[in-house]
Order: structure tokens, then sequence, then C-alpha cells
């Protein structure tokens, strides 16, 4: 049976995402219609340029005020495609305050105040959907908080940000460098003029904290997930990673400690082992690793950028929030129930590939055994080679924590017989 | 706000995956229920065999009168694990006339009638949730109804099979014949004494009828889709696939026609590159690729089966259908609307790669070929091989329709020179 009053939608922003959902609800409205069980009717489009022109948007639509357009009052969704902090989060709060529910693709706001948006829709009884903000259309928000809703997760771990595993991919297949790679991403339009979000890691941050929040049904902030960018990747890690049959990937990894009584949330460049499905994630694809008690490992693929990518997730939301808004409910909201802290990155175990050019006389290698010893870091493997009085010490740790690691890399740098720490990096997926 | 009355529960089934749903739902109940929004309650276990040990499922719930427990009228949902049509279909219509919702597993009750079952639901105000009912833990259903819904699904190509992919893994890497490899999967609990439904492709054609209804908006019944078993695949055909570049996997292919006016659905073995992402997946993994219009390629892969991966599927739709109920609302129903026929497998546009024994004299090449031309099917490659008077030609044809390929070959079989066709399979993913 379907409603013939329609559902009106507001849109904020109209850039490569927002025209892209524009022209899918223009050109596929009746297939909207009947999913949702009514007609849905974009009634206002909030641009900063009005005059830039925008194909296939109906300029009737267009507007610059935002905020009077989620004020009208018979608005039932808004889909904020905006970006950023503000306005994006005002007129969000407006939103719910004026009676609409709110699709958004925005990873920085829901990231930084995803707890108090929440609360923001709860109160009014609105919707807060976001399946865009992370890994485009790559379903990962709905499977964790829905799918996954009878299950434990355990783990999360995966490649969230197309523009670096592009930058990495060309790194590893072609022995380029990191600026070379960059610039051949900025050419093809993979990295923004300005990639220091991407780059930095900060945008994957943002990711890896909406999805430990929501696989571990707790509040994780951008400012608790560990962080560190990829641009000193170098084609010599490279080098060594290929010697341990692996490669380098930057990874977004969620992990409820072993105990169950905390959480961690990280963002770091890595090895993984060539054999390691997230090794073969070529270009700006993402894909995301889940680990549940009862479902086993779960792998989610796909493109994780770009218009009509993105516009694929706002849509599905859209659908969603539609329906709910028919039947007069809602769809799940924040589940923090468990209030898992997060721990420090010192916490977190994991493994180290260390490089360090030593003297090559005997007894370094007792030396550096035992400096690891000291710390309780169990040596896996160690590979020494060397002429000329100067010798390269590839080591391989045992899972411990990462404070303990650091430690024993900072002792290293202290020794006589060490000349220098070549690389450090951690390795992961085995 | 947590409710305090519990929602009631009744389960259908102890077996394999009953049992685990059990364990969960016990050892988990507080965080269900946080998840949730109010308590959940297994009330009653409906089982054939009352005497038979089930560790961890309480004695008091069990009963053998599976027909009264749904007909008790506190129930909130019923959970139906019991597979095959009847008794399952009678108690799920039952549940429905006395207000429950229904969490199913049963692919081939939904392939066979799935549409009488959802307008039931719909009729009683009810759900019908049944993620479990394809590939086990991996979320499909619901990215499917939901995820995509704002999207347009055009194909939907999967290896949704666990126990025909273990014997084909096995076939492929060790070289072994079906019935060596069938041997080895009946040993290690991969396949079931009577293996019909599995190696005939009974079990994949029930999963593609249902992906192909939901992706297309459509229905598709069992009927509805082509099968062929892989029993007859042989070591040779994967000796020919590997000279290919390929392997060889049982296939299930939902696909749009290209003029978007009717659907196809398929089970049978093909040849896949080695570079295609579905070449990778080993023993009883699934994996599903879905392309959509706007979302571009997605591919999701996990446990296709076992206890504990069905029971996260079925325990995610549990919480999905309590909320459901707490918010007296229904979940999204049966989406139908498109009415898309569903084409016979003769319109089906695919390759084939066919292998020929041949006479070894001048001309024969030029008589095969003109048995391709005239049926006009286009020869991509032809390699031939001969010694002593017999030659073996293998031919990998352009995309045609499958009724003009096996017209092709059934003309082939009768050329004096063609001693016989070795082997004919579907190339696909390419």
């Amino acid at each position: 049976m379907m409603r013939t009053r329609p559902l009106k939608v507001a849109l904020l922003g109209c850039g490569v995402v927002g025209s892209e959902v524009t022209r899918i609800m223009t050109t596929h409205a009746e297939d909207l219609a009947q999913r949702v069980g009514a007609p849905v009717e974009l009634v206002g489009i909030a641009v900063r340029r009005p005059d830039r022109v925008r194909e296939g948007v109906p300029a009737e639509l267009i507007t610059t005020d935002a905020t009077a357009l989620v004020k009208r009052g018979d608005i039932d969704v808004v889909i904020e495609v905006i970006g950023g902090i503000e306005p994006a989060r005002a007129l969000i709060t407006t939103a719910f305050e004026h009676g609409a529910s709110v699709v958004s693709a925005n990873k920085a706001l829901l990231a930084q105040d995803g707890a108090a948006l929440h609360a923001a829709a709860e109160q009014h009884g609105a919707d807060l959907y976001y399946e865009a903000a992370v890994a485009g259309a790559i379903p990962l928000v709905r499977p964790l908080r829905e799918s996954l809703a009878g299950d434990k997760v355990n783990r999360v771990l995966g490649i969230v940000n197309g523009t670096t595993n592009f930058i990495l991919d060309k790194m590893d297949t072609s022995g380029a460098g990191y600026s070379e790679a960059l610039d051949e991403a900025t050419a093809l339009g993979y990295a923004e003029a300005d990639p220091t979000a991407d780059v930095e890691g900060f945008d994957a941050a943002a990711k890896a904290a909406i999805l430990a929040g929501i696989a571990f049904h707790t509040r994780v902030r951008l400012d608790d997930v560990y962080r560190e960018g990829m641009t000193e990747v170098t084609a010599a890690d490279f080098a060594s990673a290929k010697q341990m049959g692996c490669t380098i990937k930057l990874l977004a990894i969620c992990e409820r400690a072993a105990d169950g009584r905390s959480v961690t949330a990280r963002v770091h460049p890595a090895m993984i082992p060539l054999s390691h499905p997230l090794a073969s994630v070529r270009e700006a694809y993402n894909a995301v690793f889940v680990e549940a008690e009862a479902a086993g490992q779960l792998m989610f693929y796909g493109p994780g950028a770009g218009g009509s990518p993105t516009a694929s997730a706002v849509l599905g939301d859209l659908v969603a929030v539609c329906r709910n808004k028919l039947a007069e409910a809602t769809g799940p909201g924040e589940s923090a129930y468990t209030r898992l802290p997060v721990s420090p990155m010192g916490e977190v175990v994991t493994r180290y590939h260390i490089s360090l050019d030593v003297a090559d006389k005997p007894g370094v290698l007792a030396q550096v055994a035992t400096v690891f010893a000291e710390h309780g870091v169990s040596i896996d493997t160690v590979r020494q080679t060397g002429k000329d009085g100067e010798a390269s010490l590839v080591v391989v740790t045992h899972r411990a924590a990462d404070a303990a690691l650091s430690a024993t890399v900072e002792k290293l740098r202290g020794l006589e017989t060490v000349r220098g720490v070549a690389s450090i990096m951690r390795v992961e997926g085995e």
C-alpha cells in the first residue's frame, strides 16, 4: 500500500556526493517510492556557491540558507554531505529540533561528537544514520550494529582510506618513493591538493573511532585513537617487507583486550603477510575484516570513496530512515552500554619489525638480545648481514605490549654499538 | 530505558544451530537485553528426540509438541531452525497467526514458498527475517535489502555452498578426483552422509533464488533457477582450467538482463580466472560479489555454514525483530514490485570452454570453426594439440546466448571428424 503524500528531504551540500544523491533521487524516484512505501521528494538543496553549474540538479531547489531549510518544519529527512565540524553540527542539531531525521556521511563530526548527536536524535525521536561515513559503499555500520547485534565482536581490522592505499600500492608495485607515489595519486584525483587528512591518518582514525564504538558498544572518540600517518614509509621499508613475505598497508585496528575489560583503537602503517586477504586490496579499494565470537572471520570489500559509492550508502540509509518515519518508529540508536574504557597505545599487544645499523664486531647480537630480554620482549627471528665493519640486524619480535617494544627501541638507540635504528614497523594480520 | 517484561522466544529445532542459539541466548543474556532494550527469554524448545543429550540446553524447556509451543499465544518471536518444508511451513504460518514474528534459517522453504510466507507475515503484522538462510554468518540479506535499498543491483555472483567449495578446492590443490575429494569432505564433517543437496546444487540454487528475489525486487523461486551440480567435474577439467589461468568453482549467478526487462538465476560449475577474488576462496568458506549501479563492486566473505556462524546470523535477526516488536513496527517485508520475469537458461549470455577430441587431419579446424560461425558464436581462442592421428581442440568462445552455445555443441557432436566432446564448461568472472 503506497502512501501518496511524499516524504520531504533536504540536502545539505551538493559537491561530488550531493550531486550524485540528487541524480539518483531524480532518476530512480519510482524505485525509491516503491522501496520506502511513499514518494520521496527532494525539496531543497543548500549550497555555498549557488552560481556553480551543477548538471542535473534542479536550479529551483538551490538555496544558500541551510539554516532556513532545516527549520522549515516540514522536512522529514535531512541529508548532510557538507563534511567538517561546523556548520554541519549546528545544522544537524537544528534538524533534530525541527522534527527531521538525519542521514550523514560526516566521519569527522561523528568521531568527535557522535554521543551528543545520538543523544539529540533520541531526545527528539529522530534517527541518525551514517553508513556513508565509513568505507563508502561498503556496508559496515549496518552489519556491525544490526547483523552482528547478537554476536560479540572482538576485532575490526581494515583498510579504510583509499588515498593512502593507492599510494602504498604504487610504492609496492613500482618501487616508487612516497613523494612520487603521492604525486601520481594527486594527478589521478585520488589525493586532494592538501592530503594531510588522508596521509597523516586523521581520516582513517575517525573511521576507526566510529567502528570501534559500534563494534564494542562503547564510546570511542577521535582523540582515543592512536594515530601514525604513512608519510615516513620508505621504499626501503617495502624492500624489508618483501624479504619477510609481507607488504605494507595503513591499517585501522580496533580490538577488545584479552581480558575483555578494555578496548583499543589505532591507525598506523603495518606489515601484513602477502597471504593475508588485505594484502591483495589494490588501488583505492577498502576492505575490513571483522572477527566475532560466533560468526568467525568476515570480510567486507569494495570502493571506499567516490561520489557514486558514497551516494549509494546515503540512499540506503535514506530508505531505512524514511521507512522508520512511516512506521513512526526509529532504528537502532547509540549502543554504549558496555562503557569499556579505551586503553592507551602502550597497552596494545603487537609485534615489531626493527632494522638496526650496528657495528660489525663480536658480541653485538648478544648485547642487542639482552636489551630485548630485559624488557620482556621475546624475539621471533633475527637476520644479520654485514660488510666492511658495518652490519645490519633485522629483528622481528613475538607479541608484546607496545610500551615494552618502545622502551626496547629507546634503549637500543642508546647503545654505543647501535649506529642507528633504520626502521620500526608493526607486524599485523598473523 | 530498559523494559523489564521479557520478550518471549520459542525455538524450533535443537541440532547444531539450535543448541548454539540456546548457548548464546543463555550466556549472553545481558548483552542481548541491552541491545534489544528488554530482556529476551527462551521459553520453549521443540525437538523430535527429547531424550538426546544436549549440553547446556535447559531440560525444562524441551518439548516435543512444536505446534502447542507456537500456539501458546504469548510468544513474541519463533526461531525456526528445523529445515525442510514440513512441518516448518505449517509451524511458521501458525506462529504468524498467533502473533509471533519469525526468524528462520530455512533456505529450501524460503526459496519455495517465500512469497506466501511473506504475505502471511504482512497479514498478521509480523516480521519474517532469514539472514541465516544464505551464506551463514555473512551479512547478505540485510545489505541487499537495506544497505543497497537506494541502489540498483545488476549482478550477484558467488560461492554460497561450503561443502562443494571444499571438494573443488581439494581437487584443485591435490589433483584428486571428485570421489576422493568427497570422501575427504565427508570424513572431516564438511559433507553429509547423503551429499545430494550440496553436490547437485540444490542448496546453492535455493540461496540463488532468495538472493535474486531480494536483489532485483521480484519473485524468484527455486524452480526458476537453472541448476547443474558439480559431480561431473574431473581432474582433467582442473588441468584445462590451469592451462587457461583459471580454477573451477560452483557459482550462483543472478543477473539483470542487459535491457533490464528480465533476470536470470543459475547455479553451475564454472572456470574463473585465478586473478578473480573468488578464485582464492578456500575450503568451506563462502564469498559473494554484488555489483550495483552506484556502489560498484562489493564483496562479502566469511564462513558460510556451521553452528556458530549460523547462530550469529539468527541472533542478529532476533535482536532486530525484538526491537521491531518493542517499537510496535515491522522491518522491511517482501519487495517484489518490479515483477521482472525470470528468463530461461538459454537466454543467459555467457562464455564456453569446450574440449573436443578430433581427427588429426587437414580441414578439421575449419569445419569446427564453421559450426561456431553458423550459430553466431564468436571464438576467442583455439588451442590445437595432436599426435598419432588424434588431436585435441580447446575452444574458448566470446560471450553468446547459452542456447546458441548448446546448439553449437550439439552440432559438433554430430560431425564425423569430432570423436567426442571431452568437456564443456562455462567461463565467468571476466
